[in-house]
């Protein structure tokens, strides 16, 4: 397949495009030339039309790129829309605000249902999804097809987490716990580390006052 | 200043460095060689001692580097523990969560208040701080300096609280509502798109259906 062997990096920019092509295609805009996405999206248009054409070219000399029609195309690319089966671990603040955010459904992102191992929260109701006890992942699995499990529980128990949703059958991970845990071949993980946006906000709070 | 060309690929590195070295340390590991590090960050040796040259070179050849003195030199570099002044605005579900993060009061990252336009949260108590009103926002700058303004409002409100907490003279916006707010320069930002890394993950489950 023609996708094979893009980089990571030409993968993590995709989401801009997306995020940045849908506020377009909310404005009204039908057409893009590089140069006025490459002032927009603060990239250099020559990186914008290798990354594009990564995928097979969607701009024609001169005429720019249909708004709609690049938008559908990195969708596909990145799976948006797919309908997938999703599962929380942890019913905790991030679990919380994760299971509340509602953007993540229209783009076909379905939390079907969430895990804690306190007692105390079993049978809440978060969202109109009600907290399972961890004992009860096995039956669910078993009768689920489950995409994604997101990891929402205390470090020491991330990576346990994952072994178990790995056994049990998902085929993804999206893991907020702060270390990297680590699947078999075959398995996609993403480790979010919010603190890293941090660490650099606060360099160039520093570069700042240095340049002033 | 030698850090002033560093591009920003190599920035976005430096946590990732920050959070193995840290693991390192906690593990008792005193010296480490860059092709140790290579392997167990998945990244190329190369790339690692020109990242790290950037800052001035922490490596002798053939010895490897100190995890502590490194460590250290990159957390003066990121300008982590610092005892930064933070508010947060927006006491919803990832406000709260920021909230109730201790790793950020550990690393220097103090967040002081927290302000709310819903009159319901106003007087809460989240973590040992009480929710304020929007209103209060000016009198608070005015007796307390404050570094980071968290913003985790909804997104019709993120540009004009950020307006509002540059005007009121934050250094830095760390932006969590979906849209990449606009600062002048002199002001650090950083836009965290949490689903972005959802995208990628979906991404790479096509990829691994496909090659499976």
């Amino acid at each position: 397949m023609q996708d094979n062997k893009i980089s990571d990096a030409v993968i993590r920019r995709l989401p801009k495009y997306y995020r940045y092509l849908s506020e377009l295609e909310a404005a009204g805009v039908e057409r893009i030339s590089s140069s006025r996405m490459s002032k927009e999206m603060n990239l250099n248009a020559s990186q914008i039309r290798r990354d594009l054409n990564c995928f097979g070219g969607f701009g024609q000399q001169g005429y720019g790129y249909q708004v709609l029609r690049l938008k559908q195309e990195i969708m596909k690319i990145l799976g948006i829309g797919n309908a997938y089966k999703v599962i929380v671990v942890g019913a905790g603040n991030i679990g919380q605000a994760l299971l509340k955010y509602k953007n993540f459904t229209n783009e076909g992102y379905n939390i079907v249902a969430v895990f804690d191992a306190d007692e105390k929260m079993i049978g809440k109701n978060i969202n109109g999804i009600t907290v399972r006890p961890m004992s009860a992942l096995p039956e669910f699995f078993a009768v689920n097809m489950i995409d994604i499990g997101i990891i929402a529980v205390p470090k020491p128990y991330a990576q346990k987490t994952a072994d178990e949703l790995v056994v049990l059958g998902v085929r993804a991970i999206w893991n907020f716990a702060p270390l990297d845990v680590e699947v078999r071949r075959g398995i996609s993980v993403e480790n979010v580390h919010l603190s890293d946006s941090l660490y650099v906000l606060s360099y160039h709070m520093r570069e700042n006052d240095e340049n002033h």
